[in-house]
């Protein structure tokens, strides 16, 4: 089992490679085992092209220790383990530095739903944090980024709208497993570029219509899904 | 005749791959048989590196039915059918979620045409759709695209303005089969990122002269056109 | 003589792709035989992936007739043919419609010289033409475009700026021979997109001062050049 | 020793070209023996295809002659050997034109610590020169642009902020070895991508707070770094 989901993992990450979303190793995917008690996640700092499934970290999600791997788990890995005991559901986590997506998080702006691609993924705006603060850095960093998209999370459904911009830093984004999250990740990537272009050509296009944010989504996601050969593409 | 039409189709849809125009599955080409009773489209949520000409999916265009393949078509099966039942000579349909024509889509802007590449393919301004109503949405989506784009064309020849902008969605583009309306998908992304670049460049950029457009337009299109190996180039 | 000159001229050809300056088939690149009395160039609207050496159309230089190949030749042969005439010294010409140079051609502004990548290629600003008139285009477009680039060049050395934007189209470079006009097609490229990032990150950004174009120019070009192993790099 | 060197220094320029960070031959890496005596240098203006190690030049950093290879080093030269006599522990640098860094020089421009990616890498802005004088380029144009890099850093660390712009020409970075200085100059390009797109997005985008720079710069180097699997990754 343990083996599946390191490959899982692995090609995840590699994942990340071929669709533009890393540059040297500034990314990470992980992924849940079935009974959420371990997750598998990429070491810290070593180069995509070298990564083979025997690299993947796993780690207790009880104990935040590593469990099994020689390596140390990414230096991500508290944000990672925050958000699998804190939203349910969730099997796996992308973290990117995308540069689209970076840059509206560096702008401290929430990515506005301008149209059908996003409504797709997204059930209403990308939301951005609020930027931390100095004694939540610097007493426990990483956990506390975690804290802070859960904060941001209080009155959304991260099953609804599966990623989020942390301030300052970069897109985080989450699925039913690790390729469904790498999957997310492109489209925040592809979102995020789009939504500055749109500003760039109309500086005052609106969001798009409820009913229209409604139709897309519900068209890929829930009871009534009739996108993709099984209905619910989620 | 409909085994050349899948190989075709699946090509042309491969095709927006190479060209860039596709991410995740956010696509899908179609084409009409020579007796335009049935056209040939892409399946569903289907992965690009794994379609295969017997993936293609084969639709009657009086009954809208599936006549032939073992997936479903794409959601978008609809308004491909529609364009196909109100634009006479058009043989094939892209749609792509681009990501310089989105933007533009998502900006609710007509692509004002800034020059010769434009003009080499479309006869005017690239129309933006109005946006679709909460009814239209409900009650019928995909067709009421179809509608929405006919009505854009009131006033407007298809054959000459071969694409539009879907308002908050992204573009359609059409031609005589299913490459050429990928080649027309190709050309609208082209002017889509001119077109922004143009305006960041100088906001005040004017519109071709009409007789610019009538060269260009014409050098490749109808009785009198020279360019290429067979004069006519649509 | 003939062969090596159609098989160079069919290698700059599809230099323009590996280099991502051409979509489709927008982009052409001729040279010139060492006697100047005959053009090389390619055929219209082949597509790349196609061209061979044998596809090269001969053209004379005296009579702008075809004097070898089965295809016929681009359509902007004209416009190269008066650029031969003209301009002594030059044996290469490449046109695309690569997108942030044709992004400036459409907002008809020359490309300010912002810094030491312009400077190396382009003694001053990138000028750009005025748009043809409704009659130089009725009359003979092609070969009009070829005077008009020719009239901006009047105070201007076409050896010191081997390139021009023409106004509402794209750009045309030239060189010593058809690998140099494609250097120069590539060259022009890069400083378009710097030149409009450049404003965009500082709109009063101010052109280089006349001692550094002078330095870095001549550092490549002429008879005091010391830039790669043979002095002039020209 | 020296093959070593070479190997590494050729495989750095090569390691250019896979980052996308060079256009034609606008680019250089340079690193130095481990007894400080000697830089190896790619040649000047060779392609980078056909570049071996064997084509490394090795200059005295003494005496700034070639003490072996056939080729003429870099014209970049002077300024590489004037940082490696200025700058303690540094064993690497590049020099680039890529195209978003080189267009915040050309703007004049220091790029703002926008982000944790920027502060990862880069303990601060990312700092841009004054322009060179008219008599610091007419006497020894290269030298003196060591010199007004090594004058920008009169109250900085060049350990902490590996790399600057160079007004109106292109960045330069450095590292321990040629390999990191080339992660630097992709470091350099990303930042000044996202922090173009960023101001786009918010125009009154504040940079980082200093105890998010201090997290993050620390994180990953110094002492206290647990960035990696060695700890300090700089």
């Amino acid at each position: 089992m343990l083996d599946e989901l390191k490959q899982a993992v692995c090609q995840a990450n590699l994942d990340l490679v071929s669709h533009g979303l890393v540059i040297l190793t500034w990314g990470n995917v992980s992924g849940l085992s079935e009974d959420r008690e371990l997750m598998a996640i990429k070491p810290s700092g070593v180069a995509y092209p070298q990564l083979r499934p025997e690299h993947i970290v796993i780690v207790s999600i009880a104990t935040g220790e590593v469990v099994e791997g020689d390596l140390k788990p990414s230096s991500d890995t508290p944000t990672h383990r925050l958000l699998y005991q804190s939203f349910a559901g969730i099997g796996g986590i992308t973290h990117t530095h995308s540069v689209n997506a970076t840059s509206w998080a560096q702008a401290r702006r929430a990515i506005p739903c301008f149209g059908t691609t996003h409504a797709d993924h997204f059930y209403g705006e990308l939301p951005v944090t609020r930027p931390l603060t100095q004694q939540e850095i610097e007493e426990a960093y990483e956990v506390n980024t975690g804290h802070v998209i859960v904060e941001t999370f209080a009155q959304l459904d991260p099953s609804a709208v599966p990623g989020v911009l942390v301030a300052n830093h970069a897109p985080f984004s989450w699925g039913k497993d690790a390729a469904k999250s790498v999957e997310n990740a492109v489209a925040i990537e592809a979102v995020a570029e789009m939504a500055w272009k749109t500003l760039a050509i109309n500086p005052n296009a609106p969001a798009v219509d409820q009913f229209l944010l409604d139709k897309h989504y519900f068209r890929k996601h829930g009871a009534g899904a009739y996108y993709g050969q099984s209905g619910d593409d989620h």
